[in-house]
């Protein structure tokens, strides 16, 4: 899996487990809806500044969202 | 901290612990030297894409390089 997919997965994962919208992650994180949408798809490329603000903004180590489990 | 500036400590640290040069580091990313002297500094803001390549060249997972630890 490639780590954008990582990261998209993983950004899903905690949004849903905090039970907000993309609306709200976009809101909280200070980005565009389609954005956080493109990056949970795995499309988008986020840099480390944008890692920090969706990390930031769920409530997680920003390591946490780049984590990959083999069983997950 | 910032999150530039951690996963340049990252990155110096795995570099050192490995005990490659920067420019060596660089080839084996497939990234220019003056780039990885950049992350390192804290100064560049580099994609997931980025940080993965990186932290295969380094023989670490990618969240290692994100990881921020009080006491290091």
């Amino acid at each position: 899996m490639n780590i954008k997919a990582v990261v998209g997965r993983n950004v899903r994962r905690y949004r849903e487990l905090k039970g907000i919208s993309q609306e709200e992650l976009a809101f909280d994180a200070d980005l565009h809806r389609t954005y956080v949408s493109g990056v949970e798809r795995g499309v988008r490329n986020p840099t480390v500044l944008i890692v920090g603000k969706l990390a930031n903004a769920l409530g997680v180590a920003p390591c946490k969202l780049l984590e990959y489990k083999e069983t997950s």
